[in-house]
């Protein structure tokens, strides 16, 4: 009976690279964000608002990092329907807004990121750049 | 590159003199409300509460005012279909209920300012008349 | 049997005249303050933050007036060794430090006030010169 | 009457490079630590949770550095017999635990730092160099 497994978990040098990545990328799309990085027990290791980010921003953005992380899935991947009962039920935590994706490594998740000011396409397009800065899975 | 950009905050004159406003304009309504007046970075600057108003309406009216802060557009403008998702996704902070309005000078978002306890078109009303009373933008 | 009786509650002329007032009398001191004005039950019934007063007094600020407003007493008068466990049993709404005063009128409570940022004088100075505005009780 | 003032505030760019040179400290030091920055009204701008550090510094710097920008002074400069008070008055916002330090430029306060996980001398030495890499006031 095996009581210990190993995992990997997120540097701050990692969580760096992503912070300056999503910076990168939010400035490229003209959007500015707000930036949340998790591990993989829901707990923040980085964020970042940027300058002209809606603050309020920051609290979906992190619900969108949790989301991807808690459930090794993109926040949007929850059905529609469902998405309501589930965000009553966790208080918030849940949600199905778009812009929440897991970090995963060689299968593994590590974390979740969220980002949130922008459209959904735009959140999603940072939080790619994000993750392909550390080398770890993108989404569609 | 720049570490600091400069901007406006409103004053406590600034402050009175818009609940000052909103309650004259609120009485030629005659329908009591709950004011409420944020920073750009939604902490309260001001509020007064109405004699005859609701009194849960200082809630309502905050979430109008940190909403409108936030996304420096009134809170009417969120998408009907995005409106359960994005307050269950944020612990009830941003709001589609009409009557929050940013406070808007020479195209610089200074905070936000939320009514309630009356109709959507009184609220917006009284919000109008409290951002015309210190030279801020208005909204249709 | 009496199943009702009277009382008496502030109007938002009253509430508007005591924020004035506090605010006049903190220009003089030369302390910025958060002044705060809650109803005989708690409920906020107006609040002002003036420029540069320190941000998070608006929530030692509220707690002077709940507990001025509950205790029909000023909140210094709770006693010292009593002070951590009463706070503690509160969740922070009964506070022993000094800037919240009762309302009172003709022997009847009708809400408190809290003024923070400044030293203990000077705080209970701008609660006294609120109260003395609308003609309620002062204290020394 | 003046109904509006000028400011200034912290841009991304300063925020990251505090937190870069907040991690350059802490490594020289060999302390991992948690290190938040908020803005004058002590909204997150930007947090970061070094491997290693404790995870619940996370909420101790948090406070460490709102109170640092309420106050506009390092968060240790409360007097020690306050201390207790003023925390349970403000739900553990304000705090008199050393590593919050105020982002102060030209005699404006443009928001607060905050360190933590470890010694108080340790969590001042980092909070100090991240505002010198920005130009910012220092403190002792």
């Amino acid at each position: 009976m095996n009581f210990f497994t190993s995992t990997k978990t997120l540097t701050h040098e990692g969580t760096m690279r992503m912070l300056q990545a999503g910076i990168e990328r939010a400035e490229q799309t003209g959007q500015p964000q707000c930036l949340v990085i998790v591990d993989a027990s829901g707990e923040v290791s980085g964020e970042l608002r940027m300058s002209g980010a809606k603050f309020l921003s920051r609290k979906s953005a992190l619900a969108k990092a949790v989301t991807a992380a808690s459930n090794r899935a993109p926040s949007a991947n929850i059905p529609e329907g469902f998405r309501p009962l589930i965000a009553a039920a966790t208080g918030g935590s849940v949600t199905g807004l778009p812009g929440g994706l897991p970090i995963m490594l060689d299968g593994t998740c590590v974390g979740g990121v969220g980002v949130g000011s922008g459209s959904g396409e735009q959140d999603i397009e940072v939080a790619n750049a994000m993750l392909s800065a550390i080398g770890a899975d993108t989404f569609e």
